[in-house]
């Protein structure tokens, strides 16, 4: 088993890297804050007795050497970048259960014979520059590398610039690193395992996404002299889309979901009719056909709102990955691992994106989720308790030994 | 007549301090553009002979001395400050045909028996600080100069500060100057002139105003794995309201409005259910019981909506105003000069606020309006025609000679 304790402390010390203003995290990709958490994790892993590579989208690698170093090595990780508003486990989690999984590793002596890395991916959540799991996304194949750097922030700024701006450009090209295959354990972020008393959740599937940006085009003009039947208010337009997105979602029960996040009008004055609202709406569902029904259903529904009202309006896909199946040899040996050490345990599918979603493309890939509080995350009130991350982490920790080949 | 070409040099080259992105401008209140914009005025006024003093607001009043200085003034003036993407005659257009005013006077050499004052009001708009004609508002007694002061931007900066900052801090009491009327020029910001192919609106009254900044809160939470009967969705319970401002501003036909300029969503990150949406709804009516019917109704709908999907809801009232009588003397005399100068006109009532409809409260003032282009403003395709303009201003000029006893 590992070091509960010392695992939590690792959680909490990071904790303290960009702190949020309501007991959570605000360590957002690539700001100062993040720079910070990655020396912080690059220090312990130095200090564990690893070497710590980095690619050119930023991916850190941290290596213990095995008994027979040119065998392909078993990775574990996840991020450690948050949500503005992000909770203290979210990614953070999956990067430091790997550290202490190493850590434990070295107290006991054992020395396996593929090579262990923990990988932190970088601009997992996809805030600051839209799509998530961007640099995962890299490595797999997904994405090159120019579009990437090219992704801009909310105030234009770009992702190559910001990472070369924290000093995490790396000299090795991205996607290059061999594979034997990949865990990563994350926090629930849904309801289902601690609403049904489990420790493990063996994930078997990844559900799909699809983020279609949309562009509502009125006119600006007065909201006290414009008389109603002259407004083309794009705000209106939007609160009309919004509702039915809602309703699209609910009519495919009772799995799929949708909703807006980001909402923003323009000029954003309170006395200025919106003459643009822009807008992402996410939809979720672990079949394919259901995402894409969703997707052609706000086209076809937004263009008839915008058409009855006068408005322009344009949609741009800026985020999506299929529904994934995970590894069934990676699966088996995280069931295994929780039967052995006693933990209660279902197979469950991965309601959020993750990094392991991308990398399942190109390596055998699996998942271990734990309980959180409520099922809430993405929100600074994110909780979990030292059992559950013991739980999760002792997962990890004999899924990977087995797949290192003790 | 006054002289238009001048009057219209002077607007293009007003219109060069804070230029906007298309063609208008963006020079809000107490920014360095409004400094600037400010600083041109003074000395155009200086130039033309008129003596400029500034109060505790940053209100700025130029003289023209009379035949007898002390009789009370006839004043002239709107606001110099605009929209985000605001146009280059909404506001501007009063204060620069006040300064055209005084200009012809002095070409012919007249001396009227009162003194003649032009007023550039602070923080007319209301975008970057509400409420909208906040200074004329504290002038009239509606604020107090303290409550005004602290008044803050999206950014926290304060009014107060920010007057500070750019130098308008005058050393004058606002609300001393003794005023024997007051007369606004204003472009029409409706379509109601152009379409009926008048020169000029002689207004009798001013529509009413109310703002209701609402706070809807859920709870943040994953746009992915919170289940669709989990979810407190702060922006989709805002979209809701936004729809039911629309239905109620339509129920009071014809002449009631209603709409939202005003929408932000936190943490604003593509997944993350909104746990916070803030907006501000803007209805007006000329009946006052019209008013206090639609914000009755948004309170009760509301409410009743944020109920229904779990969610909290406030409402605080950031702005409003009553709707205003006009002083029968100065539209007479407005409607005198329209009739003596042969131009076509109506009586009409202003759809937006004005400064003049604070002024109404502590002195006889009315207001004289132009068409624009399509009924077009807060907006940078606002347009008008030179005619128009000169035409407003030599209606402006006759009845300012009039009131001041020439
Ligand atoms: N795990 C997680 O929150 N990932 C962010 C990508 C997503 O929105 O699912
Ligand atoms: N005239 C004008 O646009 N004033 C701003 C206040 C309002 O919203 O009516």
């Amino acid at each position: 088993r590992i070091d509960g304790a010392r695992l939590w402390d690792s959680l909490m010390e990071m904790a303290k890297v960009g702190p949020g203003l309501r007991g959570g995290n605000n360590r957002q990709t690539l700001t100062d804050a993040d720079r910070e958490g990655r020396d912080l994790f690059k220090r312990w892993c130095e200090e564990a007795g690893m070497s710590v590579g980095v690619d050119s989208m930023g991916n850190m690698f941290a290596r213990l050497e095995g008994a027979e170093p040119d065998l392909d090595p078993v990775m574990m990780g996840s991020h450690l970048d948050t949500q503005p508003t992000g909770g203290k486990y979210d990614g953070v989690l999956g990067v430091l259960a790997g550290l202490e999984v190493v850590r434990s590793i070295r107290d006991r002596g054992i020395t396996p014979r593929r090579p262990i890395v923990v990988v932190n991916w970088t601009n997992e959540e996809g805030t600051r520059f839209a799509p998530a799991m961007l640099s995962s996304g890299v490595f797999a194949g997904v994405h090159t590398q120019g579009w990437a750097y090219a992704r801009e922030d909310a105030e234009g700024k770009r992702f190559g610039d910001e990472l070369a701006r924290i000093g995490y450009v790396g000299e090795e090209p991205v996607g290059q690193r061999p594979m034997h295959a990949m865990f990563e354990l994350h926090i629930e972020q849904g309801p289902i395992l601690e609403a049904e008393g489990r420790d493990i959740g063996v994930v078997t599937h990844g559900q799909g996404l699809s983020w279609t940006q949309v562009t509502v085009t009125g006119k600006e003009s007065h909201t006290g002299s414009t008389p109603m039947p002259m407004r083309r208010n794009a705000g209106l337009g939007m609160a009309r889309i919004l509702d039915k997105v809602d309703e699209i979602a609910w009519s495919h029960k009772p799995h799929a979901v949708g909703a807006a996040g980001h909402i923003e009008v323009f000029p954003n004055s309170r006395n200025v009719i919106p003459g643009k609202a822009v807008f992402t709406v996410d939809f979720r569902s672990p079949e394919l056909s259901v995402i894409e029904d969703m997707e052609a259903r706000l086209r076809t529904e937004g263009q008839k709102i915008a058409d009855e009202m006068g408005l322009e309006i344009a949609f741009e896909k800026v985020g999506g990955f299929d529904p994934v199946p995970f590894d069934e040899g990676c699966v088996d040996a995280v069931r295994r691992a929780a039967e052995k050490l006693g933990y209660s345990h279902r197979e469950i599918i991965s309601g959020a994106g993750h990094d392991a979603c991308w990398i399942a493309r190109v390596a055998p890939t699996a998942m271990i989720m734990c309980p959180c509080v409520d099922g809430l995350s993405h929100n600074e009130d994110e909780e979990i308790s030292r059992d559950w991350a013991a739980a999760g982490c002792d997962v990890l920790l004999h899924a990977v030994l087995e797949t290192a080949e003790i």
